[in-house]
């Protein structure tokens, strides 16, 4: 018996993805489709790529839209989940593609959003500490960000073997999807080709939060980011170059031993053979993420970096892995580790 | 019982491309992976995007090692794969991705390859009329070039319909994995991004006799075919631009109806519908075609334009499609119509 | 005395071109830069890469604003040239980037652009029989469209030498900068970086009557074009691709030296070598125009390809040109023939 | 009376974007232009955006070949230059594009590059505290590498105003034509574009050496730097992060004074506004160099932004500008400030 899922927003970015993803899903059975602006609309106009879907016809969100699914994934604009959630009830699986739900502290979510908190679901990183066994049989569940997703999976090892000092800077470049569908100038074609801009710079990005509250938690200490986001000309993608200073008595062994042991048992990470550095194309499409870790011992350094798809392991393939653990399915069902390139 | 599948010439593009649907194809086992001068290396190293297959390691493209297998698909140089194909037995299924078997004529093969003609296969490419039922049961098969692939889908109702003189104008767009993965100073990303040139001009590109072949068979007359391809700046994708002068009494109704006619029962060619047009992005990664046509009344032409991924349905999507129908398995098995987008 | 220079509509990617030309130009001073929406922003942030008017500040596109110059530039939405001509004066040289004075046929100008017709000005497209004389002391110049600029210095030396049937064909690439700065969802960068589409097949794009226009014009009868563009995930240029089918007894010699004496002393125009082809890439930024063209015997068929870039020769570095014959200045002070490649 | 320069390595990107520069400046002259394994070629082949060139022949490097200039560039193979340049003699200005005079230590270039050390030349980065006044008159100048360029630029503010501890933690991210013009596969279009990764991460890059000498030569101490470089889809520009931790009782206002009070006079270097921030497409083909800085109190850490062309600041501008000042020319002679964008 498939498992019937809706999508509301389903025609921005996020949307899209976790369709795409859907469709090749086994278990799922695709349902409501919805969104406000673009309610009435075709979906092949929407989102050509999706050619079994192209004939049908967004609907507006509403409870009464959204009603008899098992599973519904809000892909909405941060601040407007808790209402939607509320209106489905206990027993449905609600996987928030949003900010709303992902942080604990209200006071990080009033600072970077400006907006009472909404609370708090777990959270959908399985491969954190603790995480899986708290997706398993969930029915809530909050998304990462994309560039947490891409910065824990890159650290947290350096922090799970307490090797790393607690101040981690961290510069990392992403495809122009995930700064949505919403038309602005500085998105134009014509301004992102052949450019590389930094934004949110000193602190200010809103994924800062989160990932000091993911990295913190594992540590067991609060851990102080530096996170410099970039906008690279491409429009899938993230690379994160993480950079900490190692403890007393780290050396080249102990780094690699210690992503060794976080990720030997991971179907998504990839710890790369020694000398081989992630590259966003070779995880383009795919739920993988594809890890490196050097040490240099000139400065006394660990050099971390991850490369998934944002849209992908950052957000919908996430998405996806979170909702097979929470009915019960193989958590790889429907994902794949294989990406699109060239 | 699985069908084993050998890949000779699996550090290529062509290659990797069949491996990575070959690993999503629920028939396939994947056997041995050979290549000539990267023997002995890691897949992970030359295909990083294959996780997978990560671990696998190349061998010597010989008769011994692709011996013991159901399926060996052959992406090696051209003039290469006859020799291959002869060791190999009449109950194994090969299927040449490269030029060898393509061109019925062999002045035509002379004439653009400088060498003795192979021979001919049945052509991979199942929408031709009369092409499904040459393939099924087959085991040799030529699949056909990206650039013919995706102007004889463009055409070919036109020419079915009766409705198109016999002069066609066509230009291509390809991304740039169609050259191929040996490094030249042209293909350098520094050279080709941000840039649009042309190359072939005049017929001197190896697809066009292909192209003739296929729109004359259809036609029952020879076409004559001015064929220009571009390099475009992006690593996938042909968008074929085709114009040919209509019959009289032609209307932009007949023009339609003989596309709908055409594509009606056809599960990967997507006629779209009236002023949407096909963009490459649609079909990255997927097996799709996406064909669109236009009657321009003002000069009595017909511009019939189509989107494809060059490595998917432009080469290892056609192939992994013709080796179903060879082996009797579902048309679309292990294929998909959703493109990764954006 | 320097000559005073105001550019109506400097937000834009028109007036920011035309702008980094005249900070280039030894003759020229620069003095009211206005827009309407952008009006009372700092240039510096509307477009950072002109750092030396960083600091200025855009007014309001009025009378008063642009009163005083000897140039004004306007680079404004179609049909909004003619009222603000009107108010400049017939001494001051105004000079048209946008499409208002471009063709001579009201019913052309009513039915692709459906408001009543301004007027016609001397068309800025030196190269083509007569226009240089027009151009020489006018006060009132029409800058050709991008297109129109490619595809007629592609085909005018054919038209010109009698040797091309009267109906052309003519697929042609743009960057996305031709589609203009204002943010619209398809011309965002995650959606035209890899990926081509058409856009206004069948006769629908506003600039093939003036390219029927043009040809017409050299060529003594009317010349049928099926024009067909496409969108290219690049910022700038413009590959125009013109196939025609040639006159009786035409040869590829004839061809070369129709097109050789077409060119032979043109500044901006570059007839390559045989055998090297024309790319966007070779012409970034700069004001050349490079042409190659083939006689394809086996079809009877002459093949033209320019490359230029759209902002520069497409647009402002044509008004430049046009401006120094206009005031009687080297037609090639303040531009340059060598592009900024790779 | 014309400074006559000859340029050695004029087919690759180096030699080609001083030729693009050469050809610009109202002072030169261009002489011989000299390649060993091109030798022979038109340049218009190699370089087909220097039209004005393109029917200048490339000679093999020899002596007699580049005797009788008053300024010769090297854009040669590292390790090549020395030779070259002592057959010149005293009196010719000799700029090398190549790294072999830059490092003052001749361990860090046995480590780096595991060859004899040439010796060291004045540096030709004349923004850096005493760098100008050495370059005065000089007859050898080795020009920086471009990251240490944009490195250098973005950070020696903080150091020479005391504000910053002595580790530094950079990741820049560089168009592809920072790697050069030889063909390789991972260059190749296909791989790069839509494509982050970085190399030579942990220390391992050449250019790491060259940014501790400079940042430690205006801290006055030894500066810890852990840079990592990475591969951006993009054919020109440098973006670099960089990340210090303040000392004690710096705020954000002393923080901008510093970098306020270093490019009060510079030509070339632009601080930005507050809240604008570099963006390589500003400074495609130009000189100029854009820096933000910022202080983010939540960590106590600075970040400073810089972005150039890695062709023409990050080489050959910054050869030029070098040379302007040796041969007591204006500065910026020459060169621009303004960008080819979008």
């Amino acid at each position: 018996m498939a498992v019937r899922a809706a999508v509301a927003g389903a025609s921005g970015y996020a949307g899209g993805e976790v369709l795409r993803l859907l469709l090749a899903h086994p278990e799922v059975e695709i349902g409501a489709l919805t969104g406000n602006s673009n309610a009435g609309q075709r979906l092949g106009a929407l989102q050509p790529h999706l050619l079994p879907l192209a004939d049908r016809t967004l609907t507006a969100t509403t409870a009464e839209a959204l009603a008899g699914h098992d599973v519904v994934f809000l892909a909405l604009p941060h601040g407007q989940s808790a209402a939607v959630a509320e209106q489905l009830g206990p027993d449905v699986l609600v996987i928030d593609m949003g900010a709303d739900f992902r942080l604990r502290d209200p006071a990080d979510w009033e600072r970077f959003y400006g907006s009472p908190h909404a609370g708090t679901w777990p959270y959908g990183l399985p491969e954190l500490p603790g995480a899986r066994a708290a997706l398993e049989g969930s029915r809530r569940i909050a998304v990462p960000g994309c560039y947490p997703t891409a910065v824990s999976l890159a650290l947290y090892p350096a922090y799970a073997a307490g090797i790393a000092e607690p101040e981690a800077v961290i510069v990392a470049a992403s495809g122009t999807s995930g700064a949505g569908k919403t038309p602005k100038p500085h998105l134009l074609g014509s301004e992102v080709m052949g450019s590389m801009t930094p934004y949110g710079v000193g602190g200010g990005h809103r994924h800062t939060p989160e990932i000091v509250q993911n990295l913190s938690a594992v540590a067991g200490e609060r851990i102080a980011v530096s996170f410099t986001p970039t906008l690279a000309p491409m429009p899938r993608g993230i690379l994160a170059t993480c950079n900490v200073a190692a403890r007393n008595g780290v050396t080249a062994e102990s780094v690699r031993t210690a992503y060794e042991k976080a990720y030997a048992d991971e179907p998504f990470v990839r710890l790369l053979p020694e000398g081989q550095w992630p590259a966003t194309a070779s995880v383009h499409g795919s739920n993988a993420v594809q890890v490196q870790v050097a040490y240099d011992d000139a400065v006394g350094r660990i050099i971390a970096i991850s490369a998934i798809d944002n849209l992908t392991k950052g957000t919908a393939g996430g998405a996806v892995q979170s909702m097979n653990l929470a009915l019960g399915l193989a958590e790889t069902t429907g994902l794949t580790t294989i990406g699109v390139a060239p």
